[in-house]
């Protein structure tokens, strides 16, 4: 990002207002009518933690593409933003169960299954992904019936066998395997990937894009999803267990197939920049109005130290 | 049913018929693009099993209200049938996993994880779940957005926290502890009642249902909803493994309360003749066309072996 553009954009504030958004509506949403000690475990998972970079994807491409958003926009967003957090949230509630990584460490607290049990980590799970559906599809005026459907659909495709879950499997079937880079590129553009860029495209689908912007959205999740993974990859093995508040190496000590391993880190660094580059590239179409907080979530991805 | 109203209708044949459609779209669809052996295990908790009473009572509900459907209501009424199939197939893989009941014999075959392994299990179950969202909203033409939107809300809530996964929790947070009616009703209620009358509501949204019928068919739904679960209790302790294609006793060997063990068996058998008649007079309301298959359908609920 230029100092030009950079001094009229504070992306720290920007930043600050939305994840506070974000935060207020999960923990007004999240759990509250879940009996029997299901909303803690929900809770649990996901407040209070994370990064929160697919919500901030979603509102950056809502606004890339209608820089003062209507209040039905906003609303679809706060909701897109929220939905695509607790898929998230539960596919790592999933993923730490013992018969996946068998993690106890997540974001720097015990993992939901050694605070709650197993079988309510996996209920939580589970009600977390009907829950991002139920918050899609609110009754009443306050987000057109078109755009719920869509949300629904590029939420369930990211998340799905084609999606984030699909990844998992060709994950689960390549420890101890070689993979090739085309191979690796597959299992993180759908692990990965699909639930980062499905957050630019329902961040557009609140906004009603039009076709050109999607196009260039979807280039520029696309290219950040990959960035994301190498960039994973490469903390892996270079950051300790504190700084990114779950287990370090422990790709490698599964012998988990990794950019890093695959690469050697010196060309995942180069590679990282390249997609970070490509992103960029993406932003620069006469349709989209304000790319700069994407441009900004480009940068953080890229740079970021967990 | 009435013989004069059972000669003008033949069930089986309906039955036979709606049977085989789902049959052929769960085939046509599931797991179908899924990488790395996840469709299989997809494939393999979904087709050829199971009595299919879910979607069953999305057709006859939707064609309660609409006799002679148009091509786009029954278009959404197979995709709402397959959706809320997918949602109990997957419910029943994760049930069976070693952390939740650890049962090994599910429809007379082994359990997901049995066959497959426990972390493809899971995510076999977490992906179904994803894809019964796809289901629900196909992109153009075929489904009206309104429906699309309507048919997710269902299913998400019939499924979520205050639906299927909270009922689970209020079941799992139960055993070896003495439940009192109420609360043994209101974990059914959500545990199963939740998605049988949620498919009697997502049929009612296929054919966009005037309130007087919705209305109707939410008692109906509630009513065939606990009988449901009262036979299920008395099947488990009459009925033997080989009848039920899954491990008979189960309940009572661990100390689960039930209607049976609340009630005795007598008194359980009156209660589900109770409700099986409170779904029958829900359905006397001029708002509903033609509802000889939800009566039969309500017939078969309480009259079945398994």
């Amino acid at each position: 990002m230029s100092a030009a553009v950079a001094d009229a954009f504070d992306f720290a504030a920007w930043s600050r207002a939305h994840l506070q958004a974000t935060e207020d509506a999960l923990s007004q949403w999240v759990g509250v009518d879940a009996p029997a000690g299901l909303g803690e475990a929900m809770r649990y998972a996901v407040l209070d933690g994370g990064k929160r970079l697919r919500p901030l994807l979603v509102y950056a491409a809502s606004e890339a593409v209608v820089a003062a958003a209507p209040a039905m926009c906003r609303e679809a967003a706060v909701r897109a933003a929220c939905a695509v957090e607790l898929i998230h949230a539960y596919s790592l509630v999933h993923d730490d169960l013992p018969c996946m990584d068998n993690d106890v460490l997540r974001r720097g607290k015990p993992t939901v299954h050694v605070q709650f049990g197993e079988a309510p980590a996996l209920l939580a799970g589970d009600a977390l992904q009907a829950f991002a559906f139920e918050l899609l599809t609110p009754e009443g005026p306050a987000v057109l019936p078109t755009v719920q459907a869509e949300l629904c659909r590029l939420l369930a495709r990211a998340a799905g066998s084609a999606g984030m879950a699909g990844g998992q499997a060709i994950d689960l079937a390549s420890v101890g395997r070689a993979l090739t880079e085309t191979e690796l590129r597959q299992m993180h553009r759908l692990k990965t990937g699909a639930l980062l860029e499905g957050s630019v495209m329902m961040g557009a689908a609140c906004a009603q894009a039009p076709a050109a912007a999607r196009e260039a959205l979807s280039r520029y999740g696309a290219a950040l999803g990959l960035a994301f993974q190498v960039v994973d990859d490469i903390l892996d093995v270079t950051a300790d267990s504190a700084t990114l508040g779950k287990t370090a190496g422990k790709d490698a000590a599964c012998d988990k197939p990794t950019y890093v391993s695959l690469m050697g880190l010196d060309r995942a660094r180069a590679h990282a920049l390249e997609l970070h580059a490509q992103a960029l590239d993406a932003l620069a179409q006469p349709a989209l109005a304000d790319t700069r907080a994407l441009r900004a979530l480009a940068d953080l991805v890229v740079q970021r130290s967990h």
